[in-house]
């Protein structure tokens, strides 16, 4: 930290110690050792090198705050506002283009949890979601009422943390279609998919860990990771899959304690694993000794005439952990998910169950259970797959016939992403915000490598679009990537090549 | 580990890893180094010694058992069978009581786990929540339906992190009769209490660092912060509340991240805080600048006529991060509570909930948020509260009849739970294992403590038991203390005292 900051509190003192802290910069302002318009130390960063709670940094400003000396901005900081010229205070904010990233940004997090945000108008390619009129509600709000009418007081007591009985046996009936075998106690009930990567990362990852993530990345998964202190190790990926000769490299530096992948129209590149990268991978894990963790959202989305398999249909040895969501085939907010995993494991899975939030909703459970015994669920994803198919087709379609010739993508053979690169050395960072301003929302590359490294290729998603939509974005996106080809490319910068070199 | 175990392993061998493991174990085994009956190293600890990965060891077992050199015995591990004389194995289970309670330990553990496998006829003073006919369900269903009607797919969409805004606000609103002041702003929707504690930690704790708990405290709690790699230090709870001498001795040693307590009616002993001890708490927070995570699910049980406000109630300078849950009082189904935190917090805990299952029901939320709008909250918890009310006073009867007058028990005012303690030297994890005979169940206290450690006090819960069971109940349990303290007199083992010498 700045050595200004530091100073010596006395704990015995009657002064509190906020007050303490308080002073000692209201005489570093007063004496204009911190400058008007400057912004104060982050308060975690402050509270860190002054080992003391937040709260007393945040008890410390908001005194400033009181005595006018210093004004807080949502989202940026504490600012020094004491001043005789109110002209230095712009200095401060150092380019424009920088400023307006971080504000946009915050508005895109908000999005990508979940949150709706969005301005009315804007053309929201970045969502992965299907739309609300896919939902299946009429046939699930029967099943919710059957579910009342039968287990009345029950639908609402605590669950078993491992998942109501039945729907896991629904479930392992069920995944016979995706050619995987299971049994009810081999099956954890999850709330989504993204507690499965929790409570998988809490029973297997100690800090320090290694986990080898494919690059580009799941952000959530990245954040579950990172937050149980793992190492990443990026192993990039191709069309064809993960690049295993780039991770059999590493596998020789140091072992994993799991990969995780997404083998089915990977998020965000939409690319499909081939025949021999499964092999090549369920090899690479016997031989190495690693599990492989399967975040599986969009298998059952194949656009061609095959029918795509997971890879746990593969894994003969239980090398795979198989994740299985259904928000993008059914509905988001049902925060039902399940996973299969070695039978080894269930004590561990169901004590990081447990005590992550005890059970998932026993009425939502029955009511999922209900649905699938009454076979409807096929022909729900069917229709659902058709009309995904359509704004898949229009999308595709729009891209061939106005993107400029010196952009690049591969189209994915389903799911619901597509994985378009500018030209080494542009920054789809900065393509976002120029189309923002024209009302075009995507995901910049940087969202999914933990570091956020700017790159030059960026995720587009039809799944909250329709037609017009599509039709009407993507030549206002193929305009506006023209126009920022030639006003960027001065300032182009050297950015990481997405391959790394072998 | 036992040195026999070691072995060098060889990647590059064309033997897969759990071959060489296997071939090993098969050798010790024929040579007689490791015994008939003996228990091979439990799995875990065998992966960490030779480090591989679990799945390796549970094959190389899984081959020792298909070669009939070996067996599993659920839950206990897996035992060499390959034997000359059968008598030998009964030497390795060393002593019966310990084995039984092993046993039932597994047993009860489903039960805390809100499984139900619990043999009928059985009665059950283990469970504090509340049995499925004190449910609002008929009137929770019209809510339910209500909202299908209003918002169709939109029920079924993402929520935000924080939570749906409705709700926030009409919590913001109900806890006005808590003496809370809050807004939609300030409030963290969750997926129970559980995931409150569990996302608190993982914002505020790194591996190492230190939190106080109540002794005894809830073993959720404990198993989340555990998890995190949290130090622990136990502070004695006195029938007026946490020890505030001895924790303020301890905080001259060492500065925790946070205090969790319970302080209306703590789980287990049923303790209320007084107003001394929530006004010194307070201070000491201040003082040595900590925070307070109170857990809040029973403060709605007032059976004196006095009115119990949550600590919450009286924290002027946000040293409380409020956890209210409505499994108690309301249905544990549901998987919705709420926290109150300092605004500085949002941001981390925002994200903290979107890493572990991105959002809450939002259908689920939207329900209760319209149920608590039509305002039958408070009288549907004045009718809970009396069935209570009637079944505390079946037990505080029962016990004051049957009881050996040598065992000790404070009459809590509140809450589900008594705290019953036997004479000094008794455990009551043998208890426990003698009353399960009589088809009696309780907690014993060792599941209050991290490390487990026997004490001579039980949980006794009357939320799950009507009238008759109570009375049936607790005559069984005094006739069995009253044989239970003559038998096991011989028996008693020096325990660590309850209460810390100071």
């Amino acid at each position: 930290m700045e050595t200004k900051y530091k100073i010596k509190l006395d704990a015995s003192k009657n002064l509190p110690l906020y007050m303490q802290i308080a002073e000692h910069i209201k005489s570093l302002i007063t004496s204009g050792e911190i400058k008007p318009g400057e912004k104060l130390l982050p308060i975690r960063k402050l509270a860190a090198e002054l080992d003391v709670n937040p709260i007393t940094v945040v008890n410390a400003y908001k005194y400033l705050e009181e005595q006018e000396l210093a004004s807080s901005r949502v989202g940026s900081g504490t600012y020094v506002t004491y001043r005789k010229s109110p002209t230095e205070a712009q200095t401060t904010a150092s380019n424009r283009s920088n400023l307006l990233l971080e504000i946009e940004y915050n508005e895109y997090n908000l999005i990508d949890r979940g949150q709706i945000r969005i301005k009315p108008g804007i053309i929201n390619f970045a969502s992965a979601s299907p739309s609300p009129e896919l939902f299946p509600v009429k046939e699930f709000k029967n099943v919710l009422n059957e579910v009342l009418e039968r287990d009345k007081g029950f639908a609402f007591s605590y669950q078993e943390s491992q998942g109501y009985y039945p729907l896991r046996e629904s479930i392992a009936e069920y995944i016979h279609t995706y050619n995987i075998k299971s049994s009810p106690e081999e099956i954890q009930i999850i709330s989504g998919a993204q507690q499965g990567i929790d409570i998988i990362t809490k029973v297997l990852i100690k800090p320090g860990d290694c986990i080898f993530i494919e690059n580009p990345s799941y952000a959530g998964a990245i954040s579950a990771f990172t937050s149980r202190g793992a190492k990443l190790v990026q192993i990039p990926i191709n069309p064809d899959g993960i690049d295993l000769n780039y991770m059999e490299i590493k596998l020789k530096e140091q072992r994993p304690k799991f990969v995780y992948i997404m083998p089915c129209f990977q998020n965000p590149t939409g690319y499909l694993y081939s025949p021999s990268t499964r092999k090549g991978i369920l090899e690479l894990a016997e031989k190495y000794d690693f599990l492989i963790i399967e975040d599986d959202h969009l298998s059952d989305l194949s656009f061609s005439y095959e029918k795509v398999y997971p890879l746990k249909s593969d894994d003969k040895n239980n090398r795979v952990v198989y994740i299985k969501s259904f928000s993008k085939i059914f509905m988001p907010g049902l925060r039902i998910a399940f996973l299969i995993a070695h039978p080894d494991m269930y004590n561990d899975l169901i004590e990081a169950k447990h005590s992550s939030d005890i059970s998932t909703s026993g009425f939502l459970q029955r009511a999922f259970d209900l649905y699938l015994r009454k076979g409807i669920m096929p022909s729900h994803i069917e229709s659902t797959k058709r009309i995904y198919k359509e704004r898949y087709d229009t999308m595709l379609q729009s891209l061939k016939q106005y993107l400029p010739e010196e952009i690049k993508f591969v189209p994915p053979a389903g799911g619901l992403n597509f994985w378009i690169c500018l030209p080494e050395g542009y920054n789809s960072d900065n393509l976002y915000v120029e189309c923002l301003k024209k009302d075009i929302l995507f995901v910049p590359g940087s969202f999914f490598n933990p570091s956020q490294t700017p790159v030059p290729c960026f995720r587009l998603s039809f799944a909250a679009t329709n037609k017009q939509e599509i039709e009407k974005g993507i030549e206002s996106l193929a305009k506006t990537i023209e126009i920022f080809l030639k006003e960027y490319s001065d300032l182009k910068t050297p950015l990481p090549t997405y391959i790394p070199f072998l």
